[in-house]
């Protein structure tokens, strides 16, 4: 029977799957462990009354005549799309070029059609594992990685990307945090432009962006020739169950009529109830109960920093993302990810999942209640004597 | 810029963007004309006031802590992929083996990651366009159809496919309205294990089957090792624009571990609301909603079927799908779709659309309102004189 050989090149678990099935082994060896998962960034807090309120009607109205809905615009319904146009960015990116989807990772995966069998694909190392793991699903290699440390910053040499047609770029990045400059972005998008590199930028956390940092690659002048960017409502609203985000293919990079035809074949819209929840979010009165999600968690985040930076980890990020990017310096990041599954209960994120240059690193999410971070940082109280000793 | 180089060999519009703008300009020509959609084949019924409720409260529930719902198992929550085990496959396909999904195009998309760049895909021809574009996109050819004209009663001659890797077939079949004796799947399924076939077996209006024919592939002995199987909530409970689908890729077929890569990678499970949906959906109360809905549509093609058959079409289909498949002979499909456009105002599917074998032929929708279907019968009346002249 037909198999795609491609397989034989990816890894045969999602990163997320084997943590899963670690911390499933480590439950059954020890019932009695409370474990505090701060792994997968999966958001715990209730979707703020409003917006949920919103979808309770999308529903109810469902079965009414006159509110019932079939296949809407594969683009998404436009009051969806003038909200993202004119909140997210104010409106200095058309609703035309904005495309609603189920989610960021859903539509990396079919960007994928839209770069072809032949494309070379540079990567931010580390980065979210969707990046490569759907690249080598559908091309089986041609990869370049961008090594990103603290060496650089967390900035990659954008000159290793020369001959690549894709660069997948995440800011703020998961997993380490990061954040460009404006002027760090400039460069980016100039060498883009020069070298004909196509570059997917993914925002997926750029509600968490303080200050004067860019929020869009589309702040950067001529960036929407050379750039796609993909969005979510999964981290700013609570949105991973109900599953909503975008794309935007600017007219500018003429892509706009093949990416068009990959929605009509391979996607049929997302939820209506969704994009009703997408709209309310986007509202004055949900923008609000966003930003207080946004807020809670980074505040989280913050708190988790302080303890594991006072307990011996060097730790990135966290200022302007969910995450932390910690590491003890001499363990690799599985030892670390053990280490601290055994003596601490915390279900983290291996570094070395993410890239090689993740190597020894580990990522802490914020994506927690408050109880469960309290816990967590009097347990990594428990783990002093082990780092003192090693 | 990069662009795949297999989109030169994809019509440039989906079959159905392209009737819409042709919808579209006649309406601009002619405003007073008031159109009537048996094109699209999208649910137009309320969904049924329980199933609704169920996502109304579903929505409510994300709002408190108890009923929040993040990240869901990729393969789909436990309780709906055992109803869908239960209520659609009587206990015969384990739960297991059953993957929840946005709906079947999605599903269909994702398949062709799991086939891979050097498939042989075969075709009923006609066929829902989505298995030959999402083909054509992934891997540019290495098509073969299967015709189905009224001269082999609309059933493939499966010897067609020797050589081929994966076989797209549709029961009851959109566009033709076919469905298969037990008998002459019995020898597909055969013929495929034989010859290391993988059939892709979609059964989105399967509950539009009555009597005795097979609702599933599965029903057939040692299917389970060369069939996957589509199903979707669309068109049996008006979730076209809710989404939900599934696909069962049974253990026996040795994809299974590649499937689950594959949905962990490309996608992240269907909305929470959705999946409560159609839990409600195959509920004791549930499902006698979905049945209304199903007998509603039935009886709204055959009174379609009645009215072009007394105005001189040749029909097929209709008995077990909500489409009728006509032609009016020495009219191509355009021309009948023209016709039927501007002396009935009703807009139809050309057949053609579907594949070669579709030419000569429309489709008619049975997706409609009762108002609408009456109101296409009268004007079926008005081509009358058009057809006698011919």
């Amino acid at each position: 029977m037909i198999r795609n050989h491609h397989f034989e090149k990816v890894p045969s678990r999602y990163l997320f799957q084997e943590i899963r099935q670690k911390a499933l082994q480590f439950q059954q060896k020890h019932p009695e462990a409370k474990l505090i998962r701060l792994g997968i960034g999966d958001t715990t807090e209730p979707i703020g009354p409003y917006i949920a309120s919103q979808m309770e009607l999308a529903a109810k109205n469902l079965a009414t005549r006159e509110g019932y809905f079939g296949y809407g615009p594969e683009q998404g319904i436009p009051e969806l799309r003038e909200a993202i146009s004119k909140t997210v960015y104010n409106s200095q990116v058309s609703a035309d070029d904005i495309f609603v989807s189920d989610g960021a990772k859903c539509d990396i995966g079919r960007l994928q059609f839209l770069f072809g069998p032949d494309a070379k694909i540079a990567l931010q190392d580390p980065a979210y594992p969707v990046y490569l793991d759907s690249s080598l699903i559908y091309r089986g290699g041609n990869i370049t990685f961008l090594p990103c440390t603290p060496e650089n910053n967390f900035v990659p040499d954008i000159t290793l990307a020369k001959g690549c047609d894709v660069l997948f770029l995440c800011m703020p990045n998961n997993p380490t945090g990061t954040v460009f400059t404006r002027t760090q972005l400039e460069q980016i998008v100039d060498y883009a432009r020069k070298h004909h590199i196509l570059i997917v930028f993914d925002t997926a956390y750029s509600f968490y962006v303080q200050g004067d940092y860019p929020k869009s690659i589309y702040e950067i002048d001529g960036a929407k020739e050379v750039a796609i960017e993909v969005g979510s409502f999964s981290k700013i609203a609570g949105f991973s169950g109900v599953r909503l985000g975008w794309t935007v293919v600017p007219e500018a990079n003429r892509l706009k009529s093949d990416w068009m035809r990959i929605n009509g074949t391979f996607f049929n819209g997302a939820s209506i109830l969704s994009q009703k929840g997408g709209i309310a979010c986007l509202s004055q009165e949900g923008i609000k109960e966003v930003q207080a999600q946004v807020a809670f968690y980074l505040e989280n985040t913050k708190m988790l920093a302080k303890a594991v930076k006072e307990h011996g980890f060097e730790t990135y990020g966290g200022e302007h993302s969910p995450y932390l990017w910690a590491r003890l310096k001499g363990l690799t990041s599985w030892q670390t990810f053990d280490m601290l599954l055994e003596q601490a209960n915390i279900v983290t994120t291996p570094g070395s999942g993410f890239g090689p240059a993740g190597e020894g690193f580990i990522r802490i999410s914020g994506f927690a209640t408050r109880a469960t971070v309290e816990q967590a940082i009097q347990n990594i109280t428990k783990i002093d004597i082990l780092t003192n000793k090693r």
